[in-house]
Formats: structure tokens, C-alpha cells, sequence
């Protein structure tokens, strides 16, 4: 699966770790204390943990690699069966969605629930600012420094220190250091 | 309501309906099992009846008609005020979201609340996939063997065997029996 | 925090009012009852109070105020860092986001978990309908009487008694008084 290769998400062993995925999702949101995300999420930094507001949903949990000092609002949902790289001072708002799994488009090979499917990894470099409602494609690298807007579609990736918004999202201005400019800061 | 007339949404009998919906939503996303799901979708298939991830959201329930071997994937909405009929073999990704109902866009009619709606039909067919986060609003029937891509907002029907993409979804693609590209084969 | 400064969400005081909303969403997801909705939301009109579906997510909550004969559909969140004011008998689809704060565009002066943000209020006028999955930034004013298509990406103002559409949603249509195209009554 994490090799990018077609398989079959029905396989037991897959079916069994995406339910406890599951239990852990509705733990998380009764109780959102770190204890259950560290169950969810193996390899978050020990030192500055990533702080995710529930609900949040993880197929597996297992392929997400998460920096130091990263922060998802909301409702927001990775699709971890191929790896999710997340780096360091990353933040997410809510609902923003990671997807790297896809089916074949020829729906002859789909086949429903029984069906293959295959996914492709996902690479959030940091420093990242994701928008809110905006999702994130298989296949695709986030460069270091970028702001993705709110409710943007990312299907190809997008340059260091630039600004995408839109469906599909587009380059819509690139920052330069210390560029004060939508920054709160006028 | 399902013949597509104005009604009002704050009918006793209506309100009911979706607060006994409205428990089972929360019951099922602390215990996703399909003897919940059954409660909430009276007309799955009874021999490959559809798996369906939690959260999951409807407005009543017995106006989804849902074929076999059909996976939804965390957090999708359906709206059934008017019938929403989901064919054989189809996948939503997640947060994807069936708008049936609608307000007069003219808001002197509107009045909130206690305003009037009206609904229309949505029909998906078979070996259809409905990327994450789309959007499919009512009086639109999704050709059999369709791809819905990812964050699209679909006002309009899409054709058999097409790619539609983006907001207002288009045709981005019209897909051959036997294609591999875009199918993980490769 | 709702002057439109920069602040930084990891202040004492502020994480412990998030926290207090956080474990009001996952009480008003389980008992979905007027009693939870009014600590959570203090400004509610008493008389015609408004209808929120569960779940629903607020930052803080005491940042909002909500007119009467108000109605919000399944899954809203209100990132109320800054004001958001919600006029009479607004009706919001499911999904809908209002995201008042920001960060800086310039990742030199992000820093993640610990950064600044500011943001900026959002005014939505009285008899606005928000259409599902919507989502609405800091510092738009929605006029009264329009109508926000589903999976609107509003960045600016939108004038009054007019449809807006798209990423980034544009005025697509202008309705007069008496106007029963597109609303359900032909």
C-alpha cells in the first residue's frame, strides 16, 4: 500500500487497523487529551507535540510523520495510506483534508467497497500555512514557507514562499522575507 | 416534501423525523456498528450492504436508497428532503456532501427558520466515485461510471464515464473501457 | 485578540476559554439541547432563539451574536477570534466556516503553535442564506438578503440581494423583490 502499488483496502489486516483507528477518532473527541493522540499518531515529536483539536480522522495514524510545533484546528482528516509527511511548524486550519489515496478512473477496475485502489504520498514542508476546507491531492510536495488559501484544491505542487488559493489552486503571489503584507501586522 | 413542493422545514411531524436521525448520528459515531446504520438507512442492500464511516449525517434517513457494495467514506452529509438514490459499487471520499434542499433565492420569501424550502431529487449511478469534499446539489444525476474530482461543486448532471473537476464542476476528461492512466496501474 | 492586533493563541487565558467551548461541542454532539447551546453561544435572541445541528465548533463562542430565527445545518464552525455577527433569520447549510483570523502570509513571522495571529470580524446580514460547505474570511461583510452558493470561497464583500458563486466566489446574479425564478415556486 505505502508503495504506491494498487491493493485492496477489504484485506483484514487493513480493516482491523483502520477500527481501532476509528475508536481512538471518537476517544479523541469525547476526551482530546494528548495520551490518545500519541496512540493515534506514533510520530509526533516528543518535545514540542503537535496540538490537533478533535474530531479528527487518521485511516491508520501510522504513516503521518509530524514536526514540532504544528497545529490542525478542526475536523481535519488524513488519509494515511500512503506516507503523510508533515514538517515543523506546520499549521492546519479546520477541516482541511489529505488525500492521498485514489481509485482507477476506468470504473471497470473500480468495483465498489471490494475494489483496489492506490495511493501516493503527500509532503508538507515547513512553516506551511494550510487555509481552512482546503484539500490536498495525492502525490503532492507543499513547499517550505508556503500559504495554501482557504478552500483551495491542490492538485500539483506548489513552489516555496508562495501563495496558492482557488480550484484547481494556482500561484497567486510569491512573499519575499519580511514582507509585511497580509501579515496583521500593518 | 418529496415531490419537490415548498414545505416547511418546522413541520412537527418533520422535526420528529430528523431528531430521532440526529441520535442515531451520534450514536453511530461512538459505535459504528451496521445494526446503527441499518436504523438510519432502511434500504441498503440486505447482502453487500454499504459500509459507511462515522460521522456520517442525514436530515432523515428513509429518503436514501443506496445499491450494494457502496463505501462512504468519514464525515458525509446527505440531505434527503427529496430522494437521494446512490447506484451499485459507489465510493465517496469523505466530507462529501448531498444538498438536496433549497430556499427561495428571493429572501423576501425566505423568513428563516420558520421559512419554506423545496427539494429536488439527486441520483448517483453505479460504479460512480465522488472525490472528498465534493459538493452535488439537488435536481443533478451523476452519469453511471462517472469520477467527481475531488472539492467540486456539481450544479449541473454529469455525463457516463466523464471526469468533472472544479467549481462549477466541468468535464475534464471522458474516460475509454481499458484506459490506465490515472488508475494506479501504470 | 478582537481589536484586529496580533496576538498569540497560546495565552493561558485563551487556551483555557478554547478548551471550555471544546468540551461544550463534544456535550452538544451527544445531547444536542438549548440549554448547551446558550452556554456555548451567550448572545442568542431569547425569544426566537436560533436551530444549530450538531456538531458545532466554536473558538471561543462569547465572540458571536446570533440574531433571531437563526438556523445552521450540521458541522458549522465559527473561528470567533474577532467578532462574528449573525443577523435575523440567516439560514447557514451544513459545513459552513467563517474564519475570522489569519496568520502572517510572510513564514519568517509564522512560528507555528506559538506565532501570532490576528483577525478580522465578519458581518452577515440579516435573511442571508449561506449555502453548504461555504466558507467566509475575515473581514467580509455579507449583505443583507443575498444568497452564498454552496462551496463559496468568499474573500470580499457581497453585495445585498445578490447570488455569489465559485472560488472565489463572484456575483452571478442580481434578484429583485418578487422574483420567483430559483425559488421553488415555479
Amino acid at each position: 500500500m505505502v508503495a504506491g502499488r494498487l491493493y485492496f483496502a477489504s484485506d483484514p489486516e487493513l480493516v482491523a487497523d483502520r477500527t481501532a483507528a476509528r475508536k481512538l477518532h471518537a476517544t479523541y473527541y469525547a476526551d482530546p487529551s494528548a495520551r490518545i493522540l500519541h496512540r493515534l499518531l506514533k510520530t509526533m515529536d516528543k518535545e514540542e507535540p503537535a496540538f490537533i483539536e478533535p474530531p479528527f480522522t487518521v485511516d491508520y495514524g501510522y504513516n503521518v510523520t509530524i514536526g514540532k510545533g504544528v497545529y490542525m484546528n478542526f475536523n481535519c482528516c488524513l488519509l494515511d495510506c500512503a506516507p503523510i509527511i508533515v514538517g515543523d511548524n506546520v499549521l492546519f486550519g479546520p477541516n482541511v483534508q489529505v488525500y492521498p489515496p485514489g481509485h482507477p478512473q476506468d470504473p471497470s477496475f473500480r468495483d465498489g467497497l471490494r475494489g483496489p485502489e492506490y495511493a501516493k504520498p503527500v509532503t508538507i514542508g515547513s512553516d506551511v500555512w494550510v487555509g481552512g476546507g482546503a484539500i490536498i491531492l495525492g502525490g503532492v510536495t507543499v513547499g517550505e514557507g508556503a500559504t495554501v488559501g482557504a478552500g483551495s484544491v491542490v492538485t500539483k505542487d506548489v513552489p516555496p514562499w508562495t501563495v496558492v488559493a482557488g480550484n484547481p489552486a494556482r500561484v497567486i503571489r510569491r512573499v519575499e522575507r519580511g514582507d509585511r503584507s497580509h501579515s496583521g501586522i500593518e
